[in-house]
């Protein structure tokens, strides 16, 4: 028996997380599967912004730095994020961008890894990793003459040899929303005296996530996504306590001094995770971040992430199985694995090359466009064209803090709508910004 | 014949720049002298903030990318602070923290110096330069075994000798007020084949800089100081053209990519100063940040940097006038230089060890306590407690955007009544945190 509308919206009225949509300033006559680019507002963001501004800096100007408490504020956001991703008290800071907080621990890692023996020259990550992370990777192999290895996810266990120093990942891929096995792969990472640095952007406030149940070593990941922190939020930094006192980061500021208002002119870092610090973070978009963090923490009475787990999963499930029975034969496949372990808070559907107007191109992107002219944002991804594996992609994300069944039925609708209509086809789509 | 309170009301009737003040959310009963820590919030802050929060991002979302053209703004606002700094079209971009812009252009002076002249293996700095300024450049000596050379104002002249690969100066001393003549001292440098790192933290908005008239090679500088923007406001970072397509900067994240939206799995810096971008900005502090440089852009019609440097040198002449005649005899001195083209836009006072309640320290803590109860906000900086050259500073900022002469008479008033009814002695002040 085929799903109805109607049991869209008896799942609605029976889900205990119903109630945190009430938190989001969600617009109107929008359904937004893009929350995995930009998570949406929360409804407490405005005031809590207008009241920095006007009361913090506005008023009380200097002196905030004590009575806003400013300077923790990086320490105290990396506290309330720290349940989400499995990591202890103090072992996480809220600050600058994911790429730099990358750059950040690589170093760290690379650092380490090599001292214990440095006989190991490279590293190793996905060619579909999130580029921005290739990239940092590549400039500090560069500047260091190491090597970056890029495999495909199936080679990566027969990439852990010897000579690599750190293993470099996202736990869940952007394009894709495959999701790794974190503990199994550092496990086998460790084994050959290989660390590990998990990128978290897709997977923080998505999935559950366990870094010290895994015994991972470093972790970075974003503010501005799940975590719902607001455009270009600060980003976390997760380093594990083992490692934490050893070496310092290369951006060594002066918030990660060990007595910053010492102003001594040599550097002496903070011991555990405030080393990886630098300079003065954007209090005002920092502040917006603690908004997004608040759901979570308000989240915790009804399940915490076991239950957005579960409604994340049931989200995709049902949307999935609406696209495959209502949307056949218009050329689209999943790229999102079918099973639960392996897949994130997102779905990815392919469209074939050649099935685009007169045959050019997979159209994906024009569909995209028809359906954001709809109302239900979504987000295209290029593939190669197909001279390779990466079809074009139809990305939907689902973030189960706002999303409901109904929802994902009517976004359906529209698709279908938009496919059996050919509307995608009428129209003229530029080609736009994407930010993940 | 001295200066009177009617005098300084008549330099206020006739200053062309008052109007400037109505610009800022001053609070009320505040004589704010601490622009050089955190600036005022420009009154367009408040709208222009809850615009971002309710609109750009709560509204549009994702399309924001596009529509309120996030994507270009480091580089719309380096154009706009340009002029401030002497820099031309399309070579600033504000973005990250000065610290870590300052790695940035540190990596890179580094790079191109040793390419020319492997020998060189110094960076020169000031002992007495931003903490922060000398942190980031140990960790990337550390980090490539080069050394930093801290050297006193007066010896950087003998310093620049053939093994020096970047001088890095900040132009404007955070303790003393004392300013570097940057033309003379770029020529110096560049004579004997070193490159000059400038840090404009305490000039941008505050003096008039002409980085392309000194021929000066890179520069960063602070977004919450002079230029209003806000707490933790980010940086921003200047290449000279010749410099700034050799190599990349560390940090190649994927803002500064040639194609960012290629989604390549290689890196290709974007020419001139766009590769000096890393990760994704924290838009809503970047917003309130234009509308600090906003004021400066309504500034141009009243005469710009040149009538602002004229009524800052008319403030601070007037502080430093009405306190060697009204508070004489409590142990103050001056630190920063009387010559106008020796000093930035804030005056330093000094306090003679022993000179504290029971003989103990220098007061100088407690008196700017004392100020700040009763509405002048100015800030301490300790000194090195009579062991050295340093002595503990009573430091005070002067913003002619929104400070008057009367602001000055009432300040120095406060002080003589501080000094002279011994209520500095009276309570216990502690020790609060403070930035820059």
């Amino acid at each position: 028996m085929t799903t109805t509308l109607q049991d869209c919206r008896a799942l609605d009225a029976q889900d205990p997380l119903a109630p945190l949509r009430s938190h989001f300033a969600l617009p109107p006559g929008v359904i937004y599967l893009d929350g995995n680019s930009l998570g949406v507002a929360p409804k407490a963001a405005a005031a809590r912004v207008a009241d920095v501004v006007t009361r913090e800096w506005g008023t009380d100007l200097i002196k905030s730095w004590n009575t806003a408490s400013w300077f923790d504020l990086p320490q105290r956001l990396g506290n309330q994020l720290a349940p989400l991703i499995g990591a202890g008290k103090d072992e996480v800071v809220c600050t600058d961008s994911t790429s730099i907080n990358l750059y950040k621990v690589l170093s760290a890692a690379l650092n380490i890894a090599r001292e214990d023996s440095p006989a190991r020259k490279r590293i190793v990550s996905e060619r579909s990793n999130f580029p921005t992370d290739l990239y940092i990777a590549e400039g500090l192999c560069k500047e260091r003459g190491l090597d970056l290895v890029l495999v495909e996810p199936e080679e990566i266990a027969a990439a852990l040899t010897g000579d690599v120093a750190v293993l470099m990942l996202t736990h869940v891929n952007y394009r894709t929303g495959a999701m790794h096995d974190m503990a199994a792969i550092t496990a086998a990472a460790h084994a050959q005296g290989i660390l590990c640095v998990w990128d978290l952007a897709h997977s923080a406030g998505a999935v559950p996530v366990d870094l010290n149940g895994a015994g991972a070593d470093f972790s970075i990941g974003c503010g501005y996504k799940y975590l719902n922190g607001g455009p270009g939020a600060p980003a976390f930094v997760w380093v594990h306590p083992r490692h934490a006192d050893r070496f310092w980061q290369p951006l060594s500021g002066w918030w990660g001094h060990a007595a910053p208002f010492a102003f001594t002119p040599d550097y002496q870092p903070a011991p555990g995770i405030t080393r990886y610090l630098c300079g003065t973070q954007p209090i005002i978009s920092l502040s917006a971040l603690q908004c997004g963090l608040d759901v979570f923490t308000a989240a915790q009475s009804l399940g915490g992430m076991a239950a957005l787990r579960a409604k994340s999963l049931a989200l995709t499930d049902l949307f999935i199985q609406l696209v495959e029975e209502r949307c056949a034969g218009h050329g689209l496949g999943l790229a999102t694995p079918r099973e639960h372990a392996q897949r994130g808070s997102q779905v990815c559907l392919t469209r074939d090359e050649g099935a685009g107007v007169n045959g050019q191109g997979s159209g994906a992107y024009a569909i995209v466009q028809a359906l954001i002219a709809r109302g239900v944002i979504g987000d295209f991804r290029k593939g190669d064209g197909g001279t390779g594996r990466h079809k074009d992609i139809l990305r939907f994300g689902f973030t189960p803090l706002y999303l409901g069944f109904e929802d994902v039925w009517n976004a359906v609708e529209h698709l279908r709508q938009v496919l059996e209509s050919g509307e995608w086809k009428k129209a003229e789509f530029n080609q736009t910004h994407a930010v993940t």
